[in-house]
């Protein structure tokens, strides 16, 4: 992570944020996050990841103390984030890599870190999904519509990287990303009842409605049902896309350019939205 | 929160821990934590609390770094709380509080806090529990058996205090606290996997095997079977017992009572383990 970040819009360094000041967000998991990719500088999805993040901490008025409202607007954030980049050589106006915005205890932090280092080869070679987590969530539940700061039941499975499924026995996500397969002549993706994260990408793709000519669509999906998917991939707003090579145990050579396809889909339609 | 905490077992100021300390446990959620009850400078159940935070801590090798086991031992918690309670003459050695242990970031950190301003008055008047969190949990799932920095889906539900049920329409627990309710001459608490967490007075109620004449058990809790209780009590390492004097709109008069046995039985207990 880099050392300088912002708490409520003034530049910091990271080794001095005290402990004291995010106590409901360490304590409780009392707070919400969203992370964003930011390319030669401009955040991607901004608007939306603040949209996300806003509504989070105002479903939860009593138990998550929400920093001042004004420094959740994209501009706030632009701003911020352009003090960062040019007071910090090791970043600079052109940085690329991810932001995270942190929501806690009255106070948002902007903090910065380096591309994953096996983002290239990810989306060189996808990436095997080859075990389920039965059960991981209850159809309808509410938290998994929230990126939170109690995110361990996720973390905990993120080297893993299982199908995170309901107690209906349907695809909700995985740990860290949504999950689209291609199935039926469509691109189907859980509903947010599954449940799952409302993520940015996912988001971005529904609203588009079809990638070329294939349909984009909210679908239940039933476990048995990804033997027969074509090809699979997953999403966040860090890779983007990455394609399965392997679902289930099942070769899906499709997968990859499927995920290139997507990523530049969601590129091309990050600089339309600016 | 009191000013004096310990870190690794030396004795530090709350608001010099930087937040870079403990950023997993932060970000993640990736962490666990115990509160216990001081009692003129004595740590209650002290060995318990380490044995259940030590075994969280174990459940998840690749994901929460562990503090130094030798950390984690009742001796050595001993001598730094009791170096703690020296070093501030706000607290001194005669202490009655709340200790707080929690792990992360391969750290163990030792906080205090005042008793609970109400809970004198819970323990005269009881508490309503009226409400149900329909499905809150899923029969088995593993995560609320640990006490968690995740700790969100409980917290926000804190004030309200709902009989949190699974999905098989079973009571588990309440936010903070394991539920026993009197019915059929027994002292009912659910089972693990309803689940609930391993709290520490409901282990030493269990261990025990009876309060008195009135055997202790654990058995599955359907929720239409509370209206038969004819007593109902929560249990948690700070107030230990609290009465119910409602459960779900019906008055139960008799859980104060029960609730000052429990309170006299675990003190025995706690004086008899040293």
């Amino acid at each position: 992570m880099s050392s300088t970040v912002a708490v409520n819009g003034e530049v910091r360094r990271w080794e001095d944020l005290p402990l004291h000041d995010f106590a409901q967000g360490f304590f409780f998991g009392a707070g919400f996050f969203t992370t964003f990719r930011i390319d030669d500088g401009v955040p991607l999805f901004l608007a939306r990841h603040l949209k996300r993040l806003a509504a989070s901490v105002a479903s939860f008025p009593e138990t998550v103390r929400a920093p001042p409202s004004e420094l959740l607007h994209p501009d706030a954030v632009r701003e911020v984030l352009r003090r960062c980049l040019e007071s910090d050589s090791a970043l600079g106006p052109r940085y690329t890599g991810i932001g995270k915005l942190t929501a806690s205890d009255g106070r948002l932090l902007l903090t910065f870190r380096a591309p994953s280092p096996d983002a290239e080869r990810l989306q060189r070679e996808g990436r095997a999904v080859d075990t389920v987590e039965a059960g991981a969530y209850r159809h309808g539940e509410p938290m998994p519509n929230h990126k939170g700061l109690s995110y361990f039941r996720q973390y905990s499975l993120m080297q893993r990287l299982p199908v995170l499924a309901n107690d209906l026995g349907h695809a909700c996500e995985l740990p860290t990303a949504n999950l689209f397969v291609l199935l039926d002549g469509a691109l189907v993706t859980p509903p947010l009842d599954a449940p799952c994260l409302p993520g940015i990408i996912r988001e971005v793709l529904l609203d588009a409605g079809h990638l070329d000519d294939l349909p984009v669509v909210e679908r239940a999906l039933p476990l048995a049902r990804l033997s027969e998917a074509r090809a699979c991939v997953f999403t966040n707003s860090a890779v983007l896309a990455t394609g399965v090579s392997s679902l289930l145990g099942r070769a899906l050579p499709d997968s990859l350019s499927l995920a290139a396809r997507i990523r530049e889909h969601v590129l091309a339609m990050a600089s339309r939205e600016g």
